[in-house]
């Protein structure tokens, strides 16, 4: 019997530890989303929390351009995704391309950190959304330079993630095998061991 | 008069809109720190925290070098910042160094979301500590050829950050002026139409 969306969150939810940020273990990358749309000023508190991020120099390079389901922009950046990811996401009632402006303001040299920056204030606006009840899918697969194209942005900003943002919507209307079986798969990361250290090659010995 | 750690934070809290993530909007960048030590199991909480972020094919190219006061690394990252930052940051109770693998394990391709995820995980890992009641400073500023050295990391890992992690102290003990000035104004933010737009060069007019 195929899963539900709420069945599909609980097996999603990272272990529960103590004094953790509920939101940042709920958080994970879905592919199925329900009809429900996304109210402008729900939309707009999770672009809030991404606004204060910390940034170098508090550049604060990132931006961010919405589509919404139906319009012109929402479709554009569908036909920018890689094909595995078309299939699903063009189900999510927002769509966001996150790029980031690739100079200093105050200078006009390289930002180094543009990318950097951008990925920290993606995080904190997908750490929003499952605090509000949303689901988000943050995607790498997509034509960069289709999507720069499409929505004509110059040179000078680089192009991140496309992220998929809505309500869960039951695992069962996903159509291909592969990706139902990735939605109802629990989430795994590497150990602690492997990411902190107490020299750049010596597990740190920290557990919880 | 000069302010107290706790006028400081009320100061640099961002202003409350119902329903965001309290830790996103206590965030900020602190350059003060009490002598108050960071328990072990404090510290893996923020790990765990950064543990669960996303990062393209789950590749987890975050790794963290952790240098705890009075260790031979906390003084090799005092020595890599610049010297603006080694004022202030020597007195932190930890200082991390992040950086990342910048190639995929799957296939041996070069990761060109190493830098993005690597800014995810530190973002996610800052939020959580504002949660615990910590507080962070992630900085650009030192001497990524200083550091890679002084610490052995080979040149298939790119340095991200070095993050300051402790309890806020009061910000007279900070030395110069010019640094308890910064201590002790506002944070400012560019308003959400100069970040969110609904084609790439027009403001979608979202707002709270």
């Amino acid at each position: 019997m195929a899963l539900s969306a709420a069945e599909v969150n609980n097996l999603k939810t990272a272990p529960g530890v103590d004094g953790i940020i509920p939101a940042v273990l709920n958080r994970w990358s879905s592919r199925s989303f329900s009809s429900r749309e996304v109210s402008t000023v729900d939309l707009a508190r999770v672009f809030e929390a991404a606004r204060w991020s910390a940034s170098a120099y508090n550049e604060q390079p990132w931006r961010f351009v919405v589509g919404l389901r139906g319009t012109e922009i929402h479709q554009k950046l569908v036909d920018s995704l890689i094909s595995f990811n078309k299939g699903w996401a063009a189900a999510a009632p927002v769509l966001i391309l996150a790029f980031a402006s690739t100079h200093f303001t105050h200078n006009g040299t390289e930002n180094p950190y543009a990318l950097y920056d951008l990925g920290a204030a993606t995080a904190t606006l997908t750490i929003q959304a499952a605090e509000e009840g949303m689901t988000t899918h943050t995607m790498a697969g997509f034509d960069q330079k289709f999507a720069r194209e499409a929505l004509g942005i110059p040179a000078e900003y680089v192009l991140g993630t496309i992220i998929a943002l809505g309500y869960q919507g039951d695992p069962e209307a996903l159509k291909e095998e592969q990706i139902y079986s990735l939605e109802t798969s629990p989430r795994n990361r590497k150990p602690m061991k492997e990411m902190v250290f107490s020299a750049w090659d010596k597990a740190a010995g920290l557990s919880l």
